[in-house]
């Protein structure tokens, strides 16, 4: 099958684990199987993030699905890292609601991929928390848009309870068979009411052959053509898939998918899901009770006759919240002013160790063969030493092999990259000057 | 007055801002009056830790106190550096309980600081909590001790409750006056019995003159000779003061003190005593009762719907604990096996960022004007970037000024030091090697 995963913005519920450049869905927080752990892996490697898991989930449905994941820039170097190279990426310069990502990844397919118009794509969160039965929805789904005769296929989610939170999709009586209505959040009484008449969950899920988005495009946006839409992205109406295209149409099928479906978008749902109550170095005496704690430091947490916490320490941070307590985080993070101390590239991760006022102590790691951007800086010196793994470095032009121990001075205004290795390479990077700013970078031409 | 504090041993109770070679009395957590935090200083300058606080009650009651501190080796440094360089020190070579501790600091008095034999001298605790007025009666019992007719001079804490924890002075009436008996930590009924009988909680605290303890060191250990008991000091009697010598005497006089007077040994007791909540980057929504947190980190700690909690980040670790939990955190420490992340030597201080197999990576700051000793590594490579001011290295015998950003290499075998200016200087030191160690480093003379 075909696949959209729809990748969302950043969000602050999960801090501090996920920040203004780390989004949920790329926190490693689920245990993998066991089968899937790579011998002689390092612990971390045991762990796996939402976004991971669904992909794993995927190919293990359809080992020949291709997968699409349309996203902010912003997210590319997580995903690339996280998923490796062969997922397909379609870039949304800015957000613009669920209709234009749709439209812009269904012409990508097409113009770039060069996918079919009558092929059939399923559209789907990165994020959900489900079973495999929900990836065989997927296939189904993606067969009835291909083969039957609707134009449009939905998810219909079993409901367990008369959630206030969700969306329904309710079969229309009144017109004859064939014909749904839908509603978001009703209250509970609407909601028992829904049930009682047979209506489901609005599971998120699209699946339809390429050509009727691509109809809805010209329609709505004027332009079914991937470059004039990338390039028009931030003009482009701002509506919603399920307002600008579900709720209007008359030719549906809903499928059924019976089973766990979890949004982690809190605290307290995401650690409902997670297989054991700690991550990382964590210890925790016999008199805390129904306490979660993710450690991604290198010291230790010690939890004593703590209860119904999450206890969560990242570089940005450390949340000690009551778990109910921590549905209300938003605000509180919305007022801490910090700069990002961690983040994932395309290329491996940088961790901020240090923050002077006039210096910065940056640990890089670089993945196996990657290397950084050539790039230079104008407003601060920098000097590199070598912890880890082998490479090459390129200053001014001027190529030299590095070791564990080597230095690397860069005064301002020098271009400079290094190149690992295939055992990849760390290096602890040291920055000074009095505006030490990450705008502060000027990307040029690879020099090779 | 001339008085003795003995510093205790490390502990594990105050963990993770107490470690192996940071003792409790010198985490700074009390806020300073306001009059006494100077202007433009640093945040972290408005708290001051029990040693400071002690050392600054003792100087208000009387600006001519001359302090001597009792201490193993490992605390020198803290001491100095948060004390300065004009307390005495009086140094153990290990540790042999309180009589050899007081033997010596008495010896170093008469020997090297040649504080004549008939002088009276007045020895307490480096840590205890309590008001001006202990300071007062302190410098009553130094009288006391010079001028009366008794040997040896007694506090007597008013006690508020019949606790079970303390020592207990009783004025002994079958003797008839001027009699005592000692005892520890009695029942709960017995105690209510002595308080009835107008016992007093043993303060620990003994004025004398030094002759008085010159002659008991004669008698009980051999030699009243400062450079005998330092170098024999392995082998002498591990015997307490108390036993030693307080429960054989008759010729006692107490003195009392009736305030505060708190040992802030748990968390539990230490956050009673704080004049604020909170410590460092902290913020705690309005739903949390009762929690203390204390953080030594960079980065914030946020805490939600907490209750009856202590929370304390520091570079070792981070506890989450319920208060009254937090008593029983000796094992757990004991557990955790790791390396000292942060320590404060004479010449300022370390904090280790970073560790990986083969590198080490170590913030360094001397204080103005200060050096570290002149010495070189075995199996290390070292790195060092200047971050912040200015100052001076000398490596192999060369000299050389440095400023931000200078970087400096050496490879093992190589003799170094660096010398800070005015401003002090803070370097970003990468250690590179396959054994990298604390016990790996030669030291030599100084060089110029």
């Amino acid at each position: 099958m075909k696949i959209i995963l729809l990748s969302g913005g950043s969000g602050k519920r999960l801090w501090p684990l996920s920040n203004d450049i780390r989004s949920k869905q790329f926190i490693k927080i689920f245990r993998r199987p066991e089968h899937c752990v790579p011998m002689g892996s390092e612990p971390a490697d045991e762990y796996e993030s939402m976004v991971q898991r669904v992909y794993r989930q995927i190919k293990s449905v359809d080992p020949d699905a291709i997968v699409t994941i349309a996203t902010s820039k912003s997210q590319v170097s997580a995903i690339h890292n996280q998923l490796g190279e062969d997922v397909g990426i379609s870039v949304e310069p800015c957000r613009r609601d669920t209709f234009a990502a749709i439209a812009l990844a269904t012409a990508y397919l097409h113009d770039c991929q060069g996918v079919p118009a009558d092929e059939a794509v399923v559209v789907c969160p990165v994020d959900p928390y489900v079973e495999a039965g929900y990836f065989k929805t997927l296939e189904a789904m993606c067969a009835a848009a291909q083969n039957g005769d609707k134009k449009l296929v939905l998810m219909g989610v079993d409901p367990t309870y008369p959630s206030e939170k969700y969306g329904y999709i309710k079969p229309d009586n009144r017109h004859g068979a064939g014909g749904y209505t839908f509603t978001e959040k009703p209250t509970r009484e609407k909601a028992e009411e829904y049930i009682a008449a047979g209506a489901l969950w609005n599971g998120g899920v699209f699946a339809f052959k390429l050509s009727y988005v691509l109809e809805k495009s010209r329609e709505l946006l004027g332009t079914d053509d991937y470059h004039a839409l990338f390039s028009g992205y931030a003009s482009l109406r701002k509506i919603s898939f399920d307002y600008a295209v579900v709720e209007q149409e008359t030719s549906i099928e809903v499928l059924k998918y019976s089973g766990t479906w979890r949004d982690l978008g809190t605290w307290n749902t995401l650690t409902e899901s997670m297989d054991g109550n700690m991550v990382g170095d964590v210890r925790m005496n016999e008199t805390s009770v129904n306490v979660h704690a993710i450690n991604e430091l290198g010291v230790p947490i010690l939890v004593m006759g703590a209860r119904d916490m999450v206890i969560a320490a990242s570089p940005d941070g450390i949340l000690v919240s009551d778990k109910e307590q921590s549905s209300y985080i938003k605000p509180y993070v919305d007022a801490i002013d910090q700069q990002i101390m961690f983040a994932e590239k395309s290329w491996g991760s940088y961790r901020v160790l240090d923050v002077e006022e006039d210096s910065m102590t940056v640990k890089v790691t670089l993945n196996p063969g990657h290397r950084m951007n050539y790039h230079s800086h104008e407003r601060r010196d920098e000097v590199w030493t070598v912890l880890k793994g082998e490479g090459r470095t390129i200053v001014d032009g001027m190529e030299q092999p590095v070791k564990p121990g080597d230095v690397i001075t860069m005064a301002a205004g020098c271009k400079h990259t290094v190149i690992a290795g295939e055992g990849g390479l760390q290096l602890m990077e040291v920055q000074i000057g009095n505006d030490i700013s990450v705008a502060d970078k000027k990307k040029y031409e690879w020099p090779l």
